[in-house]
Order: structure tokens, then sequence, then C-alpha cells
């Protein structure tokens, strides 16, 4: 009996990877990954404006190809069933909001010798923040005219996404503006590129990137209105004539592998593509996500997934970043929220202050010995800004409770309790819209890596945290979409939630909240609470005097608690 | 003609400091350090009490006999006319307050066999702030009972002060506390110890330790009455019936060298001994003090020194730890301010953080390089606290505005500029209430060693920074003391005016303020304010919502005044 196969392609912040997956089991059979050679890490930065990150689209080519071609070969080591003729599909995912501007054939101005050396001409990565002027008053005027547009946003538009970032081309470099006919996602650029409909005429969009990113909704017809654009920019509107009125969904087929990419890649010609998505969404997907689960996709920053049936009654939810029909999941309305630090938040410790020249595993070999609320310490996570529930970029991090005591792995321990703290903040604000997270089910690079911060994360959020079975859930949803595309063919799967019993699961191992260290947290977490409000929140005031004193208290009594080292 | 010489022993918080004075000139001719052995730096810590901090008083008269004669000898290589015969007279200064537990012979229970290995029978050094619970109840009864003690230090009595030390050890360690028959000053300790007067019946006390510190004042007779002590708890009237009721000035000799120290010094016997001080209020001597100069002795804490005559009008300034008629200068009223933790915090980065093993000169010279604002950072030197204009040891410090790439000079710089801040809340609770300031001269290690340092407090006070000619103001002042000590004699003064225009001055080269740079720390200033009055003072509420967002605004604003690097 023949096995069959389907292919993921998951494009990261830093590299890109393919996955193999059996589509009858879920087994991961063949892996490769390809750093992105520009820059630093893959992002092409400038040191004046830390909200600059941009990325070459040409790494996105060169990785794709090198690393398919390394998985099928990992695959041909692993597994003596496999070939590649019994790949059935393809799905690709990406970061985003990531656009790129595009001439009128579908090729990126990055590629034409104009601009090759035009920061302007290259994908605006999901992070880059210098848009923020653009987001506040697309936000301002939204709230002005088209207040239903914010309501499906969360009420503030970002700063990562794409609007603001094209308006934001038209102030930094307008020379690159007037040139791009187009702009598109990343996560529809590959998949274009893969099936020959790259040319604007042709591509189809995802929902995934169009929905609240780009305003996008059925509910208003599509991209936002000329008049709402011409408002802002005039210079918009012509941008917006470029895009079509559908968006698809990962249910829907991008097209067929050509044969020149069938060449390139050595996969049979002619299989199906699926539509691209955000990585984050397939994250959920790959993670087995479904009513009341909350898959949190734990990396460079926190993506945090939930869906629920599109019969549901939904209300708008102040802050989370997006409610978008069919975003995640064919019949299902996905809700997506995140913090936009979290590994990036440790990387900086580790990286750029790099105290005592310390690793990540030596940090968190010290930072496990201390209990909860022992060091005083409390930080903000908000290196990168707020995604959820502030969106708002013009944040930033916060430590405080510093003595002249405060060890490396002392702080290192409470940036990680900053964001356990705020991903407590996102699961209060589903719940307190009705949205019930019954369990969580973490993934991502962070999640297979830290068992202490599973461990702050479950008694911080007093609940037990589950791990997806898949270390590289991302790509496996990519596989899954792949594997749906091929539908009825051997090898495929008709529906989501097919693929998702068949290729999908949780470990046995979970991490369960302590009874001790919940009641610490719930006292550092209103103190966490206390100056999220008086930082992020126009116009709240409050009485902040006791932050510090109640962090000197609860060390004071934790460390009472303890034994205690006899006097000299 | 014969040249004369004093002797002055600086008592810091590492180590001990001799220097011999030409007593015409001010020339400093010899000078040795010792370091105490014991502990870490000197210090005896628990790690599961970071307030704790003593010292054994052994190290302090191991640390005397070999500074002092390493300063002679030094004296001897580089001044042909200099004999030991030819010193007449000595000063002491010591940390402060720091309180030693005294048997009835004037001995320290630390050299009692039976108290050798506790913590509590050692000295009670100055930054050992474990008694913050004692401190706060002594501020609520005498704001109850005796609003005019209060009226004198501040309005809150601190931990780091006599009273609540004591206090405390009842609770840390009743044994020590019933052994002791009184509780004496390192800075009287020592002067007693050389000229035979340690026994508490002969013990000068002086007025620099008992002034608020210990909440002695003409005023109303003394020390604190009977009655009071007994409310707070009565078994600190007996260590109130060892004390006298008389303080002395260092105008005032302690005595005359005993033989058995001329011996163990090598020095003659008989000359005067100046009566001890805390070795900012000799800083300020030696820095030559007058009315309207701000003597800032910058070193791991800083203090702030200021004089008036005894005839100005003085109002009470709440938040100024002390205003003491002669705790400086006999004849004016002494002013004594400071911030709980400058140098200490520095260390704390250096040291403890280690960011990425970087030293002092390596991280001074990056982050001479940044500009005001550039990085976005704010942070708050309440790492040990903050002893003015908050009294307060329940604080700690703060940074904010940190992204992912806050790196280690940046850092370095905030918490510079965070001590500046600091500075400069002190300057304006001065001037607030009449005390002008009309020059600042900086003394201390920090000052002769940080040439950035000085530019920042330069810019973000708006004045000039004067620099003392002598690098160890203290142990000059002790010498000054000496000196006046001395008298008539050949080589004394009469009077302080005397010796400080004899043997005092500035150096010609000064910081002056750069008003681009005043302009932005006057923003920075603003913010600091905010976020000091919004954790530091119980009851005031904020909107702090655009701290964020203004140091954000500043550092692009900045930026944007830079040259900019070219696209990739």
């Amino acid at each position: 009996m023949n096995k069959w196969y389907s292919l993921g392609v998951d494009f990261g912040t830093s590299s890109v990877r393919a996955l193999i997956v059996d589509t009858s089991t879920g087994q991961e059979v063949g892996t490769a990954v390809s750093l992105y050679p520009s820059g630093k890490s893959g992002m092409l930065l400038d040191s004046n404006q830390p909200d600059l990150a941009r990325q070459h689209p040409q790494d996105y080519l060169d990785g794709l190809v090198s690393c398919v071609k390394g998985a099928i070969q990992d695959a041909q080591n692993n597994d003596v069933g496999f070939s590649p003729a019994n790949i059935v599909g393809i799905g690709v995912d990406t970061t985003g909001s990531t656009p790129i501007p595009m001439d009128a054939g579908g090729v990126p101005l990055a590629f034409d010798p104009r601009f090759e050396n035009r920061l302007a001409a290259m994908a605006w990565l999901w992070k880059d923040h210098t848009s923020f002027e653009e987001a506040a008053q697309i936000t301002a005027e939204a709230a002005d005219k088209r207040p239903h547009y914010l309501a499906k946003c969360g009420n503030v538009y970002s700063s990562e996404w794409f609007w603001a970032k094209i308006w934001h081309c038209l102030k930094e470099d307008p020379e690159v503006f007037q040139a791009a006919y187009t702009w598109v996602e990343h996560a529809d650029w590959i998949p274009g590129l893969l099936t020959g409909t790259e040319s604007p005429d042709k591509l189809r969009r995802c929902i995934c990137a169009a929905g609240h990113k780009a305003l996008f909704h059925h509910g208003w017809g599509g991209y936002p209105d000329v008049d709402f654009l011409t408002s802002l920019e005039p210079a918009l509107a012509r941008i917006r004539a470029s895009l079509p009125n559908r968006a698809f969904s990962i249910g829907d087929l991008a097209g067929e592998l050509t044969d020149e990419w069938s060449n390139k890649l050595g996969l049979p010609a002619g299989i199906n593509v699926a539509m691209g998505a955000f990585d984050a969404h397939f994250g959920g997907v790959g993670s087995g996500i479904q009513k009341g689960t909350l898959v949190k996709i734990l990396g460079t920053t926190t993506c945090d997934i939930m869906t629920a049936p599109l019969s549901t009654e939904l209300p708008d939810i102040p802050g989370l970043c997006g409610i978008v029909p069919e975003s995640v999941l064919p019949g299902a309305y996905g809700m997506e929220a995140g913090q936009s630090g979290v590994g990036d938040i440790f990387n900086w410790f580790v990286e750029v202050v790099r105290p005592d020249k310390l690793d990540h595993v030596a940090l968190t070999a010290e930072a496990e010995k201390l209990l909860p609320g022992q060091s005083g310490l409390l930080a903000i996570d908000w290196h990168s800004g707020n995604r959820t529930i502030l969106v708002d970029p013009r944040l930033s991090g916060l430590i405080l409770g510093l003595n002249t005591h405060s060890n490396p792995a002392q702080i290192y321990r409470a940036l990680i309790e900053a964001t356990a703290f705020g991903a407590r903040t996102i699961v209060e604000r589903f719940e307190a819209y009705g949205i019930k997270v019954d369990r969580v089910v973490n993934c991502g690079g962070i999640a297979a890596k830290n068992q202490m911060l599973l461990q702050i994360y479950a008694d911080v959020l007093n609940r037990p945290m589950f791990l997806s079975r898949s270390t590289q859930t991302c790509a496996l949803g990519s596989a899954m979409a792949g594997a749906v595309a091929a539908g009825r063919k051997a090898g495929g799967h008709d529906t989501f939630d097919e693929a998702i019993s068949a290729m999908t699961g949780v470990l046995d191992e979970a991490f369960y909240p302590v009874p001790e260290n919940v009641a610490v947290y719930d006292t550092l977490f209103g103190l966490y609470s206390q100056l999220h409000d008086a930082f992020g929140i126009a116009g709240s005031t409050s009485d902040l005097s006791r932050v510090m004193k109640t962090l000197l208290d609860v060390r004071d009594q934790v460390n009472k608690a303890q034994p205690q080292p006899k006097p000299l």
C-alpha cells in the first residue's frame, strides 16, 4: 500500500522550513531549514530607526528551493516508503503582515536594478513599526468615519499592518511608492508564484492576510472603500484599484504547481497548492485547534489563536487584533491575539545585554532555582510594543524592583514572568467577552525548549499548559492545508476536521499549576495590571505608590518562608 | 623653617584611608589605603536579606594602624621636610550612621567570644536597611507625639539611623541587645579609643552623628526623651540612660593621643585629636564649603552638604534628612541631603549584571557617544531606596523605554542620568525652601574619574560643575579638623575659615551646561519627576500614559536631527 505525503513550507522571521508529513498519521518524515543570508539574521535594519525591519524577497526564493530539496533528501533518508512522487499537495505560511511592493507583472520591485538598494522596495516585515504615525492616523480617521472597520480589529489599526506600511512608503521613499503597481502579502506571493498566478489580475489573496490587517471584510464589500482611503491619502486609491474584491480561505486552492517550480523543487507537476496563510494561523491548525482551545505559538512573538463556529454570535472585542470569518479554518471565525515580543525579549537580554555572557541554558538553570516573588522584580513585556490588548507599538519595556543584588537570572526570570502576565491579560480579555478558554495548547520553538517557562505560564494563568505533539506546528499546519488541497485524491483529506484528527495531537506531558505559586503570581499580576493600565491607557490614573512596596513585602514573605542560612 | 602637618583618617565603606597634609598649603604629602578583609568588600552580608550590611570592628582597628603607618612611609618618600614628629593633630571621619553595640567598658560586643559569630554584634553599616519597619514606626509615633523631632529630619526617620537599628537588634538578636550596655557611633568610637576616652562615662559624642540621626537637638534637651522611647519600646529607655546630654562639634576636642596609640601608630604622644564626624561632612569641609556652596560627595552614594550661618532663619525642609546646628562647621547650620545609591548602581550594573563583561571604562567610552534622549531610556535611581527627598528605603530601581536594541552602554548612561535627575530633585528642594545654590563643588571618587558623568550633571542641573582640588576631600577635611584641633600651636589653625582658605580650593577645569542638552534633559527630568511622584508619594495619582510615548518622541527627534546613514 502506498504512503502519501504533503509538503508544508513555513517562512519564519529568520529562516524558512520545509516539512514533509505522512497525511494518514501526521508523522513528520523529512524536514530542512534554510537561513536567510541577508542583513542581521535575515533582517535589513537601520540602527537609527529601531522600528525598521525589512527582508529581501530573493532570500525567500533561494531558501524555498534549498529547504524543500533538503526536506526531500531527509525524508528519503528516514522513510524507505517515501518518494517525492507521493507528495499530493503543498501548503505555505509566512509571517505577516509582510507586504511587498510589486510591479504590474507581479515582480517585486526589489528585483528591479533601480531599486535594489532601497529599503522601501524590500518586504516590509511584520515587525516593522516605522508606520506608527500612519497607523495612528488610520485609527483616528476610521474612528471618525468608519467605526465598523475598527471594531473588527480591536479598535486600533496597527503599524504592523498593510495600509499603514504602504502609506508610510509614500513618505519614506516616494519613488518606490510610485513605481509599485500593487502590494502583495508574502503569504499570497509564494502560492501565486508556485502556481503561475502571481500577476495581479490572477493572484488570489487570502482572507487570513486581507481580513482586519488589510481591513477586508465581506460585511463592507471587501477592502476599504476608495472614499475612506482617499481621505487618508489620495494616492492610496490607486493601490486600492489594484486589489480584487474577493479573498480566499485555506480551504480554497491557489492553483496547481507549475512545471517550472516542479523542476526547481523536484516535486510532481500539477499537484494542488493551498491558499497561503500567516504562520500563526497554521500553527493553530497544526496544534489541532477547535472551539474552546487557545493555541499559543510561542516564538519571537506570541500568537494566540482561537476559533468559533460561524454560527456563533460574536461580540466585537476591544483590543483583539482580528475576528475574521474563515481566517483560520473554513466554516469558523478566526480570532487572533498576540504579544509583540516574547522570545525577542529573552534574546535581547542574552544577545544584546549579554549578562555575564550567559546563554539561555545557563540563565534558565539559575532562574529555575528561584521562587515566584523572591527577586522582588517585576517587568513589562513591551520591548516591541503591545499587540493585544492595547494594539500600541509606541510602548516600551520596563523593569522595576531592581536593587544592587538583582542578578542576571533574576532579571531573566522576571522577563519570562512578564510575558506570562501579558499572556494572562489576553486570556482574561477573551473570557471577559464570553469566549471561554477550556484548554491551552502551546507550540513553537520556545514551548519545546523551555520547561521553566511553561511552568511559569501554568502558575500565572492557573491552567494546565498542554504541548502540541509536533515541534513545528506552523509547517505541519501548512502540510495539512496541502493535504486538504489534495482533497479526495489519494492521500488527501476532505476537510480540516479530518486532517486535524489524523495528523495532530498533544503530548502526554503537561504542566500543571502549583497552588503556592498561583497565589504569589496573583499578587504580582495585580501589580502588572496596574502598571499595564497606567502606562498603556490614556487618561487612566491610579495610585502606584504601593507597587514597589508590595513587591518588597512579597519578596520578604517568600524569603521568610525559606530556611535561613545562619549568621556569618 | 619647620613644616607642620596634620593627619586625617577616613573610614569608608570598603577601606580606610590615612592622609598627611601640610597645614599651611593643603599639600597632600602622604597617603595610604587599607582594605577591610572581612566579608564581601569589607561587608558582612546575608543573601536572603539584601537590606543587611554589617562590618567587623576589628577591620577598623587593623586598617587604622596599617594605613597610618603607610601614609607616614609615603610622606617620608615624597617630602624630605616631613617628619612624623611634625604632625600636630588628628581628625577622623567614618560612614554613618554606623552604630556599634558596646559593653559597659566601651568594648565592642564583636570582640566578646560569646558574640564573635553574631551579625547583630557587629557594626551596623550606614547602608543596612533591615530596620525599615522600626524606622516607619518611629516616624509614625513621632508624627503623632513629637512632630518637632521629625521636622528636623525631613519628616521621615530613616532605617539608616541609630534608633531604628538598635530597636531592630532587639528583634533580630535579643541576646546581643541585652548584652549591649550602650551603642556608639563608629565616628565617636575611634577618637574615644585614640584618646583613652572610650568608656561610656567619658566618651564624647559628636553632634554630626547625634543630630537628627539619633534625634539629638539642643531644642529639646539632647537625645529623645525617655517617655517617647518607652512608647516605642520600653527596652530602649535603658539605652537612652547610657547616653550623655551633650554633643560636640568638630571645633571641639576629643582629647589627646594616648601613649598606647602613639606607639601603635608612630605618632607624637599627646597631640590633639578632634571630634569625629561623618565622612560626607568632612568632605564638605575639605571642599571648602561656605554659604551658597553645595558640596556633592559622589561615591557609592551621594551626600549633598550645605551650610548657613546660625543667624539665618531656616525653615524645616520636608525630605531633607538633617538640619543641625554645628553638624558640619562650628557657627553654622549643617544641611545634609543625599542619594542612597549612585556609584553603587553603576557598580551593580558592571559587577552583578556584567553586561558583555564590560568595565566602567569601556561602557563610558560607548555611552559618551550617545546624545541625550537618543536611547529612549529612562531610569530611576532607587536601587538602594531614596534618601532625599522621599527618605524611603522601601523603593527600588526602575528602567523603562527598553526595546530589543537597548544595549549596555545605553543602559549605563540611563543609570547615570537617573542619578543626575535625583541630584536635580535635591537642588530643587533646597531652592524651593529659599536655600539658594550659588555654586556646586563635586568631590569623591566618581567626580575624579568620570568626566561624562560631570557633563551629564552640568546638563541636567543646568549649572557648572566645579571639582574640588583634592581627590580625597573627606580625609582632607579630617586633617583640617586635626589642624584646627592643634589650634594656636605651631602648625595649627585657629578657625575652620582659616583652614579652608589655607588648605582647600577648586580646579580650574569645570563642566558647563550645553544648551541643546539642557533642553532635552528638561523634558526627561519632567518624566522622571512624574515617575518619582507616582511611585514614591502615597496618594499621588497622575496620568503616566504619555511617559513612554514622549521618550520615543524625544528619541525620534534626536535621531532625525542626526545625519542618517544611507539605506542598506
